[in-house]
């Protein structure tokens, strides 16, 4: 780690570099961690949308893969009941005609970290978990300590980085608007007051003692070291993988991210996420009262999605991709986690 | 100037530190101008609502007191017409009503940069003249330069860095979504399609060969060091001065910059603009379709206002903050500049 001016959250997880590969549901799994991984970074498993027992196996997959520390991440969402999503089933009535699909349950939900997940911490061990939308509750949280994992929490403005630090996080990240993705406020602030990475960054490097983790925005060795000077720790970036040969998105996804201008979305699951624009988004508007609450949109959607994605149209399910998506470049997970730690490492020297 | 990693700005406008005091309309003129001239940065004086005679008058009283460069400000947004503002003056008749007044015109408009204003730069003579949602016609920025000024232009997009960039703009503003006031974009970019300075400054960087001055969400030395880091040749700081005792603001505009959030909102002139909410943006919402397009909502709105700030309400008035106010210290404009400078060299001081 010599060379970094802070290395609290490295020595914490015990990564090479203090470079978090955020962990993207339906995006990367077990190559991208594996490649991020080989390369020095936290790399990450999205478990959101897996079963305990799936979240076992990828985890010795990439075991068996690489060598250094992971971190399963869990959302921590309160899942609603069964909301009236009909006003969101009649605005996408014209694709079931168009698809000949029917409305379905959603084959895989978004499901909030639980005592079956618990359990498969314990059992895979990772260094690191961590969580959007808030904290598991406090006995769950207990035992992942307790299986060894350093807990990271997902922080959109000052006070949400407050109560998880208060709660027992031993490390947050600092989520600026233009990170990729689902926004992961949970203290209910209103989304035109989100924050941009430059002014909520310091503010809750001030406002907490344990490792602040900056996200959003960050894509090359230049954000690295600025977000270091803002306070940060560590640095987590998502988008910066989406290049790579190990991102599973699709070709439009990909050719998207260098230059379509992103925005927030509801249509895809009833959070608000950041993402380049398809079919759906340009057709209804990017926001819609009518989605139901998160993740109960995505439900409804599936089989549209899913039909249209058979017939190579991709305009309906998720391209999530952060504000500085053009800065990045198709490199292997591992070799772009040496690249931006030796980009950074170049600067710090150059300053020095 | 040494110290400092870029000096291509400061050198260009012959100031101390790569530091620019932003032009805030309504907020500060002279004295808060001349303090910042004498602590060592670019100070501005916002001209968009004076008369040619006042910039010369104010550009005279601000040499008379501190020695160094100043920066005069100007709109180049194209003047509507006479928009239909019958919906917005409906929805603002129930505070007629309260506060016993009726609409007329504005007194002080908000006025594109024309002929008399050139004449006005002409006989100041400037060391800079910057302008927002674009620049001068080409015949007029001709004169400026000719004048000796160096001129700024204002983007919030990549798009827009380039164009100005291409129009002769010898140094470009990157406008963070964080900055207080009115957001200057003018190529029509969606709003929802807004960026943070964390992305969008090193994509300006990379695309203009022009200096970059980075502005939004930067209030002290960390940011300042930051946004070297991401390609900037200098900053522009805002709301950090607003704390100050030479700014002209309300007690209660002063007060909500200790933590109060920041949003979006066209109430006060039809165009949009950062910042904390007073009464009108709460009951109203802050963005409402009624407003009539820069700047003619300020003239219906103007007599309901002036009549609240009589009565010691100033919740009708913009109270223009950016994301990072909470960060910033009530300090005299010419000792935070001082402040500032000393933060950032200590700063590369201390990474070398």
């Amino acid at each position: 780690m010599s060379g970094w001016p802070d290395t609290r959250f490295a020595a914490l997880v015990g990564s090479a570099h203090p470079i978090v590969q955020a962990p993207m549901a339906g995006a990367g799994g077990v190559d991208l961690c594996s490649g991020a991984v080989a390369g020095g970074a936290l790399g990450s498993l999205p478990c959101a949308m897996l079963g305990p027992d799936e979240v076992c196996a990828q985890a010795e997959q990439v075991r068996a893969r690489a060598a250094g520390p992971i971190n399963l991440n869990f959302f921590c969402h309160e899942a609603p009941g069964s909301a009236d999503d009909g006003a969101w089933r009649t605005l996408l009535a014209p694709y079931y005609a168009e698809f000949a699909v029917e409305a379905a349950p959603e084959g895989r939900a978004r499901r909030p970290f639980d005592e079956a997940m618990c359990e498969a911490v314990e059992a895979a061990r990772p260094e690191a978990a961590s969580f959007h939308f808030g904290l598991p509750s406090e006995a769950l949280l207990a035992r992942v300590k307790a299986a060894g994992a350093v807990v990271i929490g997902n922080a959109t403005t000052v006070d949400e980085a407050v109560w998880l630090a208060e709660r027992g996080a031993d490390a947050v990240v600092a989520q600026g608007f233009e990170a990729g993705g689902h926004i992961g406020r949970f203290l209910g602030s209103d989304p035109a007051e989100a924050m941009g990475l430059f002014a909520l960054l310091p503010q809750v490097a001030d406002a907490v003692d344990v490792p602040v983790i900056a996200a959003g925005g960050i894509a090359d060795g230049r954000g690295i070291v600025a977000a270091l000077t803002l306070g940060a720790s560590a640095v987590q970036l998502g988008t910066a993988y989406l290049h790579g040969p190990e991102s599973e998105i699709s070709a439009v996804h990909r050719a998207a991210l260098g230059g379509e201008p992103t925005r927030f979305t509801n249509l895809m699951t009833g959070g608000l996420a950041r993402g380049v624009a398809g079919r759906l988004m340009r057709e209804l508007g990017a926001i819609r009262a009518e989605a139901p609450p998160f993740p109960l949109a995505a439900a409804a959607l599936a089989p549209v999605r899913a039909a249209a994605e058979a017939r190579g149209e991709f305009g309906f399910g998720p391209m999530w991709a952060g504000q500085a998506a053009p800065l990045g470049r198709a490199l292997p997970a591992a070799e772009l986690t040496r690249v931006l730690a030796d980009q950074a490492l170049a600067i710090l020297r150059r300053e020095a």
